[in-house]
């Protein structure tokens, strides 16, 4: 299945999806065989463990790698929020514990923004929680609101983490796949990849806690439009079920498209997390800080999560971001405010992406939104690790001809990977 | 039971541990009346809400409040350490993902460290994980390790989040008390608190996963000696358990006394994790960076639980506590490194709450460790946060005439404390 290339980390996704494929797929017996049954794992982490990960990692360590697969971004963070950082860090006070939920300038800047994009007022103590992270946002959310034996639709392909943790929960995933219209002859669209709603429908049940959104998609790309977004509502409404939105990718949309967020559909306030992420929207992933929003009577509960797991997060890093969003919020109709600049900056390098991929024979699907973009190989006869690790085992087959490449990258670096993806190109011929 | 001072934080602790005070004794249900069933919280956090440390975290942020309560450094984190994460901040590629256990540079400069401590080899992949703050360490640890159904041995008092942490698990806390010899007329000290070796052996049985050690102790100050820790190693080896040992005011050792590590007792290291804190080490609580050393078989369950919940801890400040590190560890016998000029600094600051305690009438409980002081304030007549908010219901009249300080303030702190507290020994007089 997964075949690493010398000089290219070309069949990829992050690291982090690598262990998550055999987390899910290998049933792991950890203890060793002369320890006593008392030191082996807590069965509610049986089977979410697993090692391949770490030999990617040293492949993905290895500087003669051009490393495409990764979901960071090689270019630099913008630098004022460098700057906030290193002013904040001689700061005393601010090199200490802060409140729990969210450092007080942070959530303040938080609900300033969302009050916006949401047309609502948004309490900053209550239905604005920090998180480590939005993964962290994410383990919170599920930990907070789903039991043991519930049931969780997750949308295929999902983010690598969605699964282990409604398992780690003790629930069970229910998976729908994104499906595609044939568009032969014509360029491969992310909005070609839909849900077909009444499949939709046959997944929930009384038994269904919640729904987990991811919009713009990893690593599809695709950004729900309002229909789409109407029917996962319209669900949600009908069999009463919360709504978990994935929205960290929020400001990279490209050119005609418009990112949309369930949660200010009526109905929809009152059952949905909306996760956002510091690490995409400023390019500074290593910062670990995420957001939950949503309703005080959701939002308590991940509140109670936080303070009997990590307590709160990093004080430095919340004032800087604090300080970095003040001043993008103060420009957001500014073409330099980050929020507009970058999916600017993104955009281009995802049409070099799409040209590059297309002149040796690749198959894009063009996103329209997100920093990935995946490729059908099959015609290459590569073999590769493929987007159907994002899958459980029933869909795999759908996705195993695509790979993802992330485009978050310097131009030296889209450089490198070109010569390479060049050079097999003439191989194959 | 709490009755705020106006102008003195007297009654106190963290804000964490009001929380859990409500938490653990308040059963609360948390569903709106109107809201579906489907909106409650996970069954696994039922009890462990609760909202009387928010009225907490108000009054300690009133700027006219003098707050000893709370556990964190107002002196300023040593130069070299703010100065690091300045430089660090600036450099693109440690502003992104890192190593999800643990960056490169940091788990090398713990795993040297470290080794010279347990005088053996610490494989630094394999047996250190970084985490967010030594509450993530336990939170891990719990997850990783503790089973429904299980027993875990808590130490009373103990650090507030043990008990919610363990009951999060779904495991059930059995607790030893602490007691006190009779010290009359001599000067009472942590020392003359101790298990009862009887006592502490009837709480183990078959069921028994784990026990929670911490030393030096938070509250008491207590530092375990030597044939303390052999009681305790002796029943874990006896009863095959597992000892979790919180250590994270290591290098806050008073004079006269020795921290040692029960890791480091014969047939221990297999069954041992133990915790360590950034916060406490080098006084920067907010950079919330803390760490696991234990055994590989026990260590990668810790990983599983990891990366299934916030993944990595944050690059920028990982790397600047690399650095930091190394700059103490290479003058460790130097009285100017860290770990040996701030419990110097701290002992004077003891000795100077001692003295202002007693001065007044109180009976402290002079710490061998840590930067807590406890005292008896029944000859005062005064209603006060106990320290029996560190202990469980059963235990708790044996400890509500006490009450917490925090001494590592600087002085201007500790000279407004000692006027509130003078005026009120008049008063009462």
């Amino acid at each position: 299945m997964f075949l690493a290339q010398r000089s290219l980390c070309f069949p990829s996704g992050r690291a982090k999806f690598l262990k998550t494929i055999s987390s899910s797929k290998i049933l792991g017996f950890s203890a060793s065989a002369k320890m006593s049954l008392k030191f082996t794992n807590a069965k509610r982490i049986e089977g979410l463990d697993g090692n391949m990960w770490i030999e990617f990692t040293k492949l993905a360590a290895d500087p003669s790698v051009v490393n495409l697969g990764q979901g960071f971004p090689d270019i630099s963070p913008p630098t004022y929020v460098k700057e906030e950082l290193s002013k904040i860090s001689a700061i005393d006070s601010l090199n200490q514990y802060t409140r729990g939920f969210g450092h007080p300038s942070l959530v303040k800047a938080l609900s300033y923004l969302y009050e916006k994009l949401y047309q609502k007022q948004i309490d900053s103590n209550k239905e604005i929680l920090v998180t480590v992270g939005a993964y962290g946002s994410l383990f919170n959310t599920v930990q907070a609101l789903i039991d043991e034996g519930d049931e969780v639709i997750l949308i295929v392909p999902f983010y690598d983490c969605y699964e282990p943790m409604v398992r780690m929960a003790g629930a069970t995933p229910v998976f729908i796949p994104l499906r595609s219209k044939p568009v032969d002859g014509k360029r491969w669209s992310s909005s070609d990849w839909t849900l077909d709603p009444q499949e939709l429908e046959s997944k929930f049940n009384s038994k269904t806690k919640a729904i987990i959104l991811n919009t713009p998609h990893n690593p599809l790309g695709k950004v729900y439009n309002k229909e789409e977004l109407q029917v996962i509502a319209d669900l949600c409404i009908k069999y009463d079920t919360l709504c978990i939105s994935d929205e960290v990718y929020e400001w990279l949309v490209y050119s005609g498209n418009k990112h949309l967020k369930i949660a200010t559909f009526p109905g929809m306030w009152e059952r949905t997390i909306t996760i956002g992420s510091a690490g995409k929207t400023f390019s500074v992933t290593g910062w670990k800080l995420g957001w939950s929003i949503g309703p005080n009577h959701l939002i308590k509960h991940l509140q109670t999560v936080q303070q009997n797991t990590i307590y709160t997060c990093a004080t430095p890093l919340q004032e800087a971001l604090a300080q970095a969003f003040w001043i993008d919020i103060k420009r957001m109709d500014d073409p330099e405010c980050y929020f507009n600049s970058l999916p600017k900056e993104l955009e281009v390098k995802r049409d070099r992406m799409v040209h590059l991929l297309e002149s040796v024979g690749l198959k894009p699907i063009v996103p329209d939104g997100g920093y990935f973009i995946i490729a059908d190989v099959s015609l290459l006869k590569l073999s590769a690790i493929p987007v159907s690790a994002f899958c459980n085992s029933e869909t795999k087959s759908q996705f195993e001809k695509f790979v993802r490449f992330c485009f978050i990258k310097k131009d030296s670096t889209l450089d490198a990977a070109e010569e390479i993806i060049k050079a097999w190109s003439v191989q194959k011929s």
